[in-house]
């Protein structure tokens, strides 16, 4: 094959970006939080992004793989796998515990998922690259894409005004129904979305379906969705669900496990979804068994790329699961790679999640835009992005000069340091 | 994109090509059996090459396809499947009865299955195209090959040294234990197959079982595969294997339908494969539930191309069930796409099944060489393979001068007209 094809280099370049003060079950998000950008560059000098978490953890199993590429060809996503699995080792201690992830939000951490995680940025990356290098979109290399615009929901946030000791955002606060209803317009306004999710889980049940009915008010027969990622109790999810009955498009995670889930699910027809309780391929069968999912949240991140979010859209076709998508914070690396494979998965009949909206950070040159709460899907040779080096080095400077305190996200610890009560 | 990889222009060539008078549960092979070869050419000039089954039923769904495709990209394959619903209407009158395929002995036909054969070709010529346009083999375009060489198995049949009034052949007769050792030992010897499989239902149950202990006493440890293409009872199939036990790597379809295939698996530790109860991502769910197969045999011309025989594997993956390679008669194209899609599938721990030893005809200019029972991974452009014009039109003028006895497959009719008592 093309030796021009090849890797010559790859560089790993962990950032700190900005984060407004949103609140979820677990705490509130820092002020600045880790990602990590990847650049794959072949032997013909065309580079390839990737973006995933940039945690420490993810960064330790980042460097060994990063390494072991180059002489490696671009087309070679499929092997990545056994690589990583080769190279990488175990994670470090301490980071795979077998608790709920403490800033993601991704179910129960393990060390394959973290390794997924990894591995997504550099598939994505090589994907980039190799269609840079041959003149063709990432959606064509995937099969092609089946629809010429993406649709993304709006994702609302309980949320302070500002983050501890610093002057209030552009956002203002949020911390009942009339201040999610106020953040939905400016989200409409700013963006055009048709659609609406509210990240629960923060305060009172009864206040979170109110914000739902508020929004339903303001916003008649637009899909709308809550998520408190797993925070209630069985009895608790299904009051809400039988409050809220068909204002709701789904119900997503509103409890922990798939046993609790399956067992909402099966006392109420709100369809529920996860991103919590189906998170990899083996957790698939119990919970399709079970019943306990009607809607999976596919994420890039998480599978361990683009071809396995393909994939998962599969087993969801064949086991008649509905699928929506995932998002975390994530800069505009991602949103590409997200709006690339949405564009090619026909049973997508959900809009997407995405963060991007409050990110005030990014690292691509030409900031993506939203209109009617959609983006076009690229034809552009790879991604259809291009690195902003200048914005890079300034946000890895941030990260450099974090005295470590900031290089882990983790909600809890932002919380008790904000509020020690 | 690139407008040099708009569709200009699709061939379809039905022809009929040479068999030999191999023997199954429903009959005989005819003396020649349809195929249809599909050239999908861009604006760019570049042509790529697809092959699926030729039966008329299969052509009267391939021709509106044709029809529907210049102007679109060769990027576009996972539109093709909408695309074919769309344009191809219903199956053709007859053909889809819900009875066993007569000749492809495929399982139930539907007329979702007769599609996905038809697109399966289309696909393959798209990504031919794609392949050679952009100057990577086609197992670029799906994540890259994991393996350097793909390993497939002699593929062993009962039958009759010539078809009815013609000469025998150079194969001679395997009506016994003997005849089938014999022909192991010429496929070992010209291909170096280290695995056999031998195609079953023809003689007594208790004769077939002989000949897998033939097998095994001529060639030790090596793995063995018996299929009588769900022509056995329960009772049948239980005493065969309990027979056979170790002998076999597995056991493929011994009965007919998920819930007999059930029984079966419940009371055998012999593993059991198809390509008969699961021959759709429909079929799946309740095969893999029932604990029915151990092995499903992936085919692209059944599963609708190369993306879906990727997805199937993903399926399989999840449910912790192994997967092999299917094979009907097919010539150098189909063998090209199967290694091509074989190549990048990880958990592909079974040699392939191919038909092609047996074929005498062929459309490819250089037809492929297995060493050891293996091929080698193709890393030039497309598949890899190139078109003999001149072969193609003289098996399409037998396609044409043929009466229209021959242009459908159906070895039940072969063998009453061979032996009407």
């Amino acid at each position: 094959m093309d030796s021009a094809l090849r890797i010559e280099d790859v560089r790993l370049t962990p950032i700190l970006i900005k984060d407004p003060p949103l609140l979820n079950t677990q705490g509130v998000h820092q002020p600045l939080t880790p990602r990590l950008v990847v650049e794959v560059e072949t032997r013909g000098g065309i580079t390839g992004l990737g973006e995933t978490y940039g945690d420490t953890a993810y960064l330790a199993l980042a460097r060994p793989l990063a390494a072991a590429l180059p002489g490696r060809s671009v087309t070679d996503v499929n092997g990545l796998f056994r690589l990583a699995a080769d190279v990488c080792g175990a994670a470090p201690a301490g980071v795979v515990d077998g608790r709920v992830d403490a800033g993601g939000l991704r179910g129960v951490r393990t060390a394959e998922k973290l390794r997924l995680s990894v591995v997504s940025a550099f598939e994505t990356a090589c994907l980039d690259a190799l269609g840079r290098s041959l003149g063709v979109p990432v959606h064509a290399l995937l099969g092609g894409r089946v629809r010429e615009e993406v649709e993304y929901s709006a994702y609302l946030f309980f949320k302070w005004a500002a983050h501890p000791g610093a002057a209030p955002d552009a956002w203002g606060e949020a911390l009942d129904p009339a201040g999610v209803v106020e953040q939905a317009r400016r989200f409409e306004a700013a963006h055009g979305f048709g659609s609406f999710k509210l990240k629960g889980g923060v305060l009172a049940p009864e206040r979170e379906a109110a914000a739902i009915r508020a929004l339903a008010g303001e916003f008649p027969g637009r899909p709308l969705r809550l998520d408190p990622n797993g925070a209630w109790s069985v009895a608790t999810a299904l009051a809400v669900a039988a409050e809220l009955g068909d204002l709701l498009e789904y119900l997503e995670d509103p409890v922990t496990g798939t046993p609790a889930m399956a067992e909402v699910a099966a006392r109420t027809d709100v369809p529920l979804a996860t991103n919590m309780c189906v998170t990899t391929f083996a957790e698939a069968p119990e919970a399709f068994a079970r019943g306990a999912v009607r809607i999976v949240l596919c994420d890039h991140h998480y599978w361990g790329g683009l071809h396995r979010t393909r994939e998962l859209a599969a087993l969801c076709r064949t086991y008649g699961v509905g699928l929506s998508m995932h998002s975390n914070t994530h800069l505009g690396i991602s949103l590409a790679a997200m709006t690339q494979v949405a564009a090619t998965l026909p049973q997508l009949a959900h809009a997407c999640d995405t963060h991007y909206p409050w990110q005030t950070d990014d690292v691509v040159t030409v900031p993506p835009r939203f209109r009617a709460g959609r983006l076009a899907v690229s034809d552009a040779p790879g991604l259809g992005v291009d690195l902003d080096r200048d914005r890079l080095a300034d946000l890895h400077r941030r990260w450099l000069d974090d005295d470590g305190t900031l290089r882990d996200r983790d909600d809890a610890a932002a919380l008790r340091r904000a509020r020690p009560e």
